[in-house]
């Protein structure tokens, strides 16, 4: 479903009954994404998916867009629908906005889970993201300047088969000049991102996942959430990458479904 | 309730209802041990908590047993209710015949979730075991050479208070001739346990969380399971101890809530 | 000093005297990236370097050339020299050269010691390096596409000054069209490297040195060698990325002074 | 050899010149447990072993005393065999004295190595050494308490013979009531250190060595120091427990002499 935020058309999609999670990308994914997940996600929730400006069937922006028109667009879109309050997942970029999301609107946040993000766009950060707009030249230069370093080495090598068949679904993708155009504003949105010094402001109970071989948020950045956040609880995979979704499907829904799903009260003896 | 195997009683309970949840205690533990997780487990799912023989309010048997009368007490409880598969929750002690019960029934274990435990009694856990017995001479001894390593340093350091709260309930206890003698048979009731080399006909979705400071049976242990069993995922949790589920209790009901109802099916891509 | 291989110039210093230490470089280096090494490594030991082909001073050859070359360059400068054997370090690229001569020539070899390097150029691996050849065609574009993922993300952050300079020296040699050629050359020549099922041949006292932050050789890389060589001993570094000698000058330094001057026999209990 | 420092008689050992290396003991340790390490830590290196008050061949000393005196006795054998100033190196026990002794002397320390130690003794080791104290009343107690909890459980269970000769020689040994009486002086002599808020008034070169198995001073007693040492560097080893040297005794030596022996200057980028 489509709702107007503004100019911009917002795509949106709402599966199931029960308590609500609203879901949020990851920069170079979509609603679509999410295909294999609707069914066990929706079982026991209202699941809510949702195209950032820029992503899947929402608007295509051109002009240079930041963090904080994502955010107000999550909270357009809770208005939309009429929720009160959300139990808020995001991933990567995802788990960005749902940081801001909840610094700005604490009220609407039942719970947060945060899945290989982070609290800053680094300078090295910054430096990968150029790499990345550096390589919307063409497909196949795109491709092996982002996937390779999303998926972690061991998941690439041992599912070769479908590393390459997925390969061949990006490069034309890539090849678009709208998607990498797209691309290069989600990309150069996160920068001047920083909130680490309010993650302390942040007091609904948090889930924070971190990856062994996660190359583009690495571990310790899961490690300063956590640290830094009063109410949060941290896990790390083992042999998993940045796209932990893909890589570990059942123990990425097993997470978010216990997390949110858990009635037994977080707190620190 | 109670229900005899052989002569013996065995005490258990039922909470809730749903798809049934069965947790097998470590060893120091009973079903008194869960109280604060009843609400949370049962909320949607049937929880059955069992005391195994020389637990709780089992009986308590002096003449010295192994795992194997536990395994097939596990089955007459089944037998006894009615159910015809569980999902099976392991930790430690309870871990280990956790896994000896699904190899000798399989088709009755719809998954199984595998905590701090281990596929065998190692010459050094069976020297661990011989300090325990060698301190059962009074209760501060068996204290001091038990919980400071079930509990991870830092958790111990942190809730001092709660600590020598617990010090002031297990010391006397300690020092309660037919409690020790109790814990010495149920120790010596893992010697020669091994199951190493039959991990490889376990079929079941299988979950295995390990700790970073677990001194019983340390996170090598948990990696072993992992690569052995076939449809398995390993998850890591930093800062904990043995005793996750009082050192993280939140974020363990998630783990276990998460794994059993989730209808992701677990596959290796 | 240059001697001749066949048609190819090859370059090489000698500094100090005492047992020798031969160093094989990583891909984007040459002699010269150790010159604040020379000192203390010379101190008292004969530290030989060398430029591969392709490399430095040695001969630019544009022919596709595969590792044997360089393996035999190895021995070409030994003979040239008139060295029996030596302490054999190598990093990366050089680890690879290194594992394969010591394969080849075993008796040459005292000890080994291997820091940041695989076993095979893995599918994954190979994807890298065709990104980075994909990126050879400006400067600014080989920069991003290489250096950020060669430092930790902390070390690039924390040096961002030192990092920037960096930038300004690379940037312009990147944009030399016959460096990038010859990285191109030997990008390529580590295509279809595999040694993983000769590793149990090498029964020289080896050391492998990994890193925490290594998003070209990731740790479980080192872990496989020394799982697989008999004689070897494993060190982690934290907070490390995969150029551990500019990241950790001196801590690198003692590694390996420490384990080539150590006369302490290996042995496993 | 012996010199006097007031009543007490300390014995201690030098072996081979050059740049000095003292050596503080842990624990359970005398001179008489670096036999192994005298040739290759003296051979170009004076090698200096002593034993502290309550240990080999030193006054047992039955007067509780503190880390203060083993502090000054350090202090009292440098000025008696006339050196101005040495590398020091401290394993456990002997680590926290070498960090008293730099906070007290900073002049006089070279370089720091601080293996397997930590910056206070907190509760929970307070807690792990009364378990040590109430198992003093036999030797096979002492043993168990102790040892099993000293190595690594995979170098106790791969090392099986050794350990049960380990175990034939400690016995006895532990069953000696004075070696028992000194062994709880020394233990009680670590109450109340605490050297957490001085760590950043220390400006030597410092190497830090942690072990995964450490279940004494886990490993982020060792981060911890490595965090408030200026000038430090920290070292991971995979699979080894507390008695590192025993465990990998030619890395550990390797560790020793590389950094003592490394004239590379340290520095944060």
């Amino acid at each position: 479903m489509i709702f107007k935020y503004k100019d911009y058309d917002i795509y949106y999609e709402i599966h199931g009954q029960g308590d609500p999670l609203l879901i949020l990308n990851g920069i170079m994914m979509s609603t679509k994404s999410w295909a294999e997940f609707i069914e066990p996600m929706s079982k026991d929730n209202m699941l809510i998916l949702v195209d950032f400006l820029g992503q899947g069937q929402s608007s295509k922006e051109y002009e240079q867009f930041y963090h904080d028109i994502q955010v107000d667009i999550v909270e357009a879109l809770l208005q939309h629908i009429n929720i009160p309050s959300v139990n808020l997942f995001g991933i990567s970029y995802g788990g960005e906005i749902a940081l801001q999301y909840t610094l700005k609107h604490p009220d609407r946040v039942k719970k947060l889970f945060l899945s290989n993000t982070c609290a800053n766009t680094s300078y090295w950060l910054e430096e990968v993201g150029n790499a990345w707009n550096e390589a919307t030249h063409s497909g196949i230069s795109y491709y092996l300047t982002t996937i390779p370093f999303i998926y972690s080495p061991k998941f690439f090598i041992n599912n070769r088969e479908w590393m390459e068949n997925r390969k061949n679904i990006l490069v034309p993708l890539f090849d678009n000049k709208d998607f990498v155009k797209s691309m290069k504003v989600l990309t150069n949105s996160s920068v001047g991102y920083d909130v680490r010094d309010k993650l302390d402001q942040i007091n609904v109970p948090t889930m924070i996942v971190g990856c062994e071989y996660d190359f583009v948020t690495p571990f310790y950045q899961q490690k300063e959430l956590n640290d830094k956040i009063r109410n949060s609880q941290l896990v790390y995979i083992h042999d998993s990458g940045h796209a932990i979704m893909y890589e570990k499907p059942s123990l990425f829904t097993s997470l978010v479904l216990g997390f949110v799903n858990n009635s037994k009260i977080m707190y620190n003896l």
